[in-house]
């Protein structure tokens, strides 16, 4: 953590700025370890060129951040303070007015944003994310080997969804299945809401599993993740029930090529859009190019989507330490969906899969 | 959903505010029946004072957007695309280059606000959210039903929960079992993570459930909510494993005083403040008053927590139809928590309880 908070006290530095308030719960947890949604309350870590940084937190978590190990000032605010207020306080006793903030921009909301604006008028305000995105987008051995542990449960959890499978079993009854036997093992988080999809509902990428039933001559999509200390894990597979006619074989077949060829791309080097560009190729020139709805894949790390983005317009060489998904899919509305999803990590030659889970496509009969 | 609009335009027509640009998940659900968390990408309903509003959303969601009965356009975009580009264009088609927009200031963030303003250099830029919190303070007899709904699902979540505690188990195998029969009744969704915690990990209010066993001489305390058709429950019981010690029941029978109390009291004129004085004076009276650390109660309905905030200093009379929790506790750090919470309406001459799981202290043996 020190590390971390030097590595970006130096860019203040470099960057002559006077504080950075970071609100977002990764950043935070970023640099100290607490993790916590405070819904709509304020949550931040102030951190200066030379002086402590200091985090203030709802007064009821005040007790959690410091068990975490956050060695520096914690204020904790009640209900009936205004956290603001105290915030841009400690502020000015360390820096006075300031001439120069640095802010997530894409997380701070306009109010926040306007009320720190009037507190410092003269001041102007940079964005933090670009730095604070590259501070995180080469994982050091810690990070792995967490995200190889999210990666395994999230393994485990294929598994399981798969063993569920029977003849009039609902997407809902599968993730309750996969959830429990996860909580059982000690997961306290997914990554996001278990997804499970069957037949035409698999269609739609971001679909909500229901009531619908399993029933033989549809695929089955899994899409979903572990959190493990922080770090998180996403994984699809879509297997068949009952065994596919030959256009669900050639569709399963086109994405599972596209996917293994990004894979084998993947080192550093070569562009993220590259990989985009590639998979999306194979998926066109089979027919399916306007069924691939959406980019390649996305970092991964203490955000379950964080940087690299892995999308066509992205010149971005990779680099060893990178962390991302290869996603590749072919949804046709009201039909068909399947989708291939693995973790990677990019070392000196080329990619390895976090997840394991087999691709061949799996028939359950 | 089209008096819901109607209602807003008006607004907008006093305010003589040329569009406002809705971009949380929850009052996009408010306006349209689609419920989408789309992590980083933009999702936005603009509406006007008399051109017909219209959706932007990623592509791959614009059917599931239209499947819920948006009749209006919508515009997919890519992830290659710039949505904010697409969003502004199409407001400059219908009101040129404006005066005065609204937005939500708490939701919207500093990057996407400040290019709103770039695009719009000659507009001012108005809070949407007290028109929207005005708008979903009062709950419809159709909404009061999904929140009937989803508090009873809350109960029945409380008795599964209580009927696994036995010697050994841990705090994730009881959330496990819950969410199990939850899923397997329907339930898509919780509205927070749900919480066990047992012993002195029920201290910190916003604790984490992990592999604690519960153990006998301790409280476990449980704290869930459901969704239901996008309506949020929110209920709180802490029940005794054994059998408690004078000071554990002198704890808990202080809680229940308290929220019996403000319950009671709820009915339409009395103040939002005066419920969480007069629980907090009973608390204070018997000793405990530095251990009650958060504010007495939040709104419920689309979100989890929203209008009206039950804290001391809101002035807000209540009024019929307002739907909000009640839930003092104690948090004794390191050693004990206890808090109990239901969720109320406001009818004529005083409050139900949505929730209804019995409230006397349960001791399982």
């Amino acid at each position: 953590m020190i590390k971390r908070i030097q590595t970006f006290q130096q860019w203040l530095n470099e960057e002559k700025i006077d504080a950075a308030i970071i609100t977002s719960t990764e950043n935070v947890f970023y640099f100290s370890r607490f993790y916590s949604d405070p819904h709509e309350r304020l949550l931040a870590i102030v951190l200066f060129q030379r002086e402590e940084p200091f985090l203030i937190c709802p007064l009821m978590e005040a007790t959690s951040a410091k068990d975490k190990g956050w060695d520096y000032p914690i204020f904790g605010y009640k209900d009936t303070e205004d956290p603001l207020q105290i915030l841009t306080d400690e502020i000015k006793k360390r820096v006075g007015n300031g001439t120069t903030f640095a802010v997530e921009k894409n997380h701070i909301n306009a109010f926040r944003y306007e009320t720190l604006q009037r507190q410092f008028p003269r001041a102007s305000f940079k964005n933090a994310e670009d730095q604070l995105n590259q501070q995180r987008l080469i994982k050091d051995d810690a990070e792995l080997e967490k995200l190889e542990k999210a990666a395994e449960l999230a393994d485990y959890a294929i598994r399981v969804g798969i063993n569920e499978i029977k003849e009039g079993v609902t997407e809902l009854q599968i993730v309750a299945a996969i959830e429990y036997e996860l909580k059982k093992k000690g997961v306290e988080k997914m990554s996001f809401p278990t997804i499970v999809l069957t037949g035409e509902k698999a269609a739609s990428p971001h679909g909500t599993p229901g009531l619908t039933k399993v029933k033989k001559g549809d695929f089955v999509l899994f899409d979903l993740g572990v959190v493990y200390e922080g770090y998180c894990s996403d994984i699809t597979r879509t297997v068949h029930y009952g065994g596919p006619t030959k256009k669900q074989g050639e569709i399963y077949e086109t994405v599972l090529r596209a996917q293994e060829k990004a894979i084998s791309m993947s080192r550093p080097g070569v562009s993220c859009g590259t990989l985009d560009m590639t998979a999306r190729k194979i998926i066109s020139e089979a027919g399916y190019g306007e069924y691939f709805t959406h980019r390649l894949g996305h970092g991964l790390g203490i955000s379950v989507h964080e940087f690299p983005s892995i999308t066509e317009s992205n010149p971005l060489p990779l680099k060893k330490g990178m962390v991302f998904t290869i996603e590749p899919g072919i949804y046709i509305p009201n039909e068909i969906g399947v989708r291939i999803e693995d973790d990677v990590v990019v070392t000196d030659h080329e990619a390895l899969s976090l997840t394991r889970f087999p691709k061949q496509l799996q028939i359950i009969s």
